[in-house]
């Protein structure tokens, strides 16, 4: 009983984290329920449930497959749901038409043809990587409504009614999803899109301006993992800001964002962060290396170094909140004009010869790796400006 | 009707790359077909249909929602679908049971509160990152059963006989997805982790190879991107490799693969792939760099870092052969060896005095940040041969 006791707290302390980490989880749960139920009493009480007979429960059906987390999704597998039924309804009404003239012999043969065509052209085409990100449901509910109508033994005027019914009652449900997710706390993809690179550039800004402080000014006293490793999951985070910007596709404009909003601009965005991002894991390699650079030689990089760092970090963060804002970043910023200075600095520390006599290359090694690490990543930091500014 | 002929032209070009890339997506195309043509004249042919009734279109939707790509998927989503439906149909029946108890007024509120507590709980669950990997479909399914059961205003005995119904065309739509997708040409999941695994260090040892041979042989002469960039491909690769090894654990033993294959160990070896390869990206930033290093101090790092480039090459290769194989590489390989071997020589010409007068620091640095991240990818190379003999 003791372990059972003990993995339902630990049950109870993940369920709490996970509510906490995204309250909107709990949100979406609480509309999902609210969804539901309004579609299932709908089915419950007789007068629905007699115009449409067993046909009601495809409402059902479509609240719990279309509901998903964000608006934009939802409205995507709404509509692919709801076009998806009415053109293979059509096909199918007329594929058994076609075969129901055949006779009784030519019937199944003909039908079976059909069905395997047509499955094997949607099939295929779900391949297409455009046709993959946004109507791959869409041609699954294809192929399902198209055997179904086709291969349902009924007269022609049943199979009509069938059809309107189901047509019908999937736009019901539809509907009620699209509605209780706009209108009921609306999780909007594009807003999280917007708000993910923001947030990416800020940690940029805070490993890079990290990087300066632990590598210049703490010294000789280092702790591990004082810096933020979180250049991770920006480095990590390029299907998410793919499925985001296809969910944000689907969206009515609302709030700050406008219909046509450029989310394809927010990929282009978010893969210079990636590079940037990959540069700054590049130079935190060389916080723990085993190499110890003498104090002097430390001490004549340290000031342009630290001011490359603070200046990159200062024009990052003039980014998110500029993006986050969505107002025009001043053009070109001081902050990056800064920071290309300070590079400019530090090449001609690089070249000067003042101090080439005492120097063993191997420990000034990392600090010119550093260097052009630190150079690259104030390009990248460049290019990323001039990218919000479109 | 000139562009209609283009726009044909390169659709149907488009399906040829399509199919070409990976010719088993065609095969997929043709199973699909095939395993839903059989289930549909089931339902079609009358014997069957009188049995079952509506109920059969659940074997063809089954069929249609589950079949999956790989054999891993289809089992995967299979058990899903059939252990939730199993599940939810008990529960449901529970419900309406305990529900049609209280009467006419207390029914549509219990049950009203069921279904919303049901959809609030699963829903919730699903947010859950374990739960999300492998159970997500089927507590969808888990919540669609269970609504269509409690709610359906049946008497008891109809409620038994549906349910009932409703499993075994399941369970036939399932089987006929599995069985089709294991015996017909199957793709496994494990198959293809374990192949695309050996692909990216393959891929590497190109990078890396290519990266010495145009840096150090091909001195002044560049023409841009000769050196593969496959290497963006093996960074970019983790939620595939994820994918891929959630998918492998549903699948039975076959071929090289036992039951229990450590699946785990794949991504293990993937992560450390895909830190190597940032090492190789950070490095190829020097091809394109501004900076020129005289021929003179480029000839002196020539010898060192070519070996370097071409021993961890070898020792990739060595690995994905390995991998390939399923042999265990001889440990420590020779290759890693001289590499590190390489290393050491280089770390020594850079602490030598020989060179130090005439030459300029800034022209020295960028060879000196290779040098570095070549010691590092020797490194990586290491870890991750170590990694492959576990």
């Amino acid at each position: 009983p003791n372990r059972a006791v003990a993995k339902f707290v630990q049950f109870a302390s993940l369920t709490k984290k996970i509510g906490q980490e995204d309250p909107r989880r709990v949100i979406h749960s609480l509309k999902v329920g609210f969804a539901l139920t309004l579609v299932s009493l709908f089915y419950y009480f007789k007068p629905l449930y007699k115009n449409f007979g067993v046909s009601a429960m495809w409402a059902v059906l479509t609240v719990v497959v279309v509901f998903e987390f964000s608006v934009g999704a939802t409205i995507g597998k709404g509509i692919n749901r709801g076009l998806a039924t009415l053109l293979a309804g059509a096909l199918g009404i007329g594929a058994h038409h076609l075969a129901s003239m055949t006779g009784n012999v030519g019937e199944p043969l003909l039908i079976g043809t059909f069905v395997f065509l047509q499955a094997v052209v949607s099939t295929f085409i779900r391949f297409f990587p455009r046709v993959k990100a946004r109507y791959d449901y869409g041609l699954m509910v294809f192929i399902l409504t198209f055997c179904l109508v086709s291969i349902s033994g009924f007269r022609m005027d049943e199979i009509l009614v069938l059809a309107h019914r189901r047509l019908s009652t999937v736009l019901i449900g539809g509907c009620t999803c699209v509605m209780v997710s706009i209108f009921v706390f609306p999780v909007w993809s594009g807003e999280d899109l917007h708000n993910l690179i923001a947030d990416h550039i800020e940690k940029l800004e805070n490993c890079i301006e990290g990087f300066g402080e632990e590598f210049f000014l703490t010294s000789e006293l280092k702790n591990d993992k004082a810096v933020p490793v979180t250049y991770r999951t920006v480095s990590n985070s390029k299907s998410t800001e793919e499925t985001l910007a296809n969910f944000a596709r689907w969206e009515p404009g609302h709030g700050k964002f406008m219909y046509f909003h450029p989310w394809k601009q927010y990929l282009k965005i978010g893969n210079l962060t990636r590079q940037c991002a990959r540069r700054i894991e590049a130079l935190n390699c060389y916080l723990n290396s085993e190499i110890r650079i003498p104090r002097g030689i430390r001490e004549k990089f340290r000031d342009p170094c630290t001011n490359m760092c603070k200046e990159s970090g200062q024009a990052l963060k003039e980014l998110s909140l500029a993006i986050r804002k969505m107002t025009m970043p001043s053009s070109p910023s001081d902050h990056v004009m800064n920071s290309k200075m300070a590079a400019q600095n530090l090449k001609s520390l690089l070249t000067s010869d003042s101090w080439e006599k005492d120097t063993n290359l191997l420990q000034v090694m990392p600090l010119a790796a550093i260097a052009s690490l630190l150079i690259e990543v104030v390009l990248s930091v460049e290019e990323i400006a001039e990218s919000v500014n479109e």
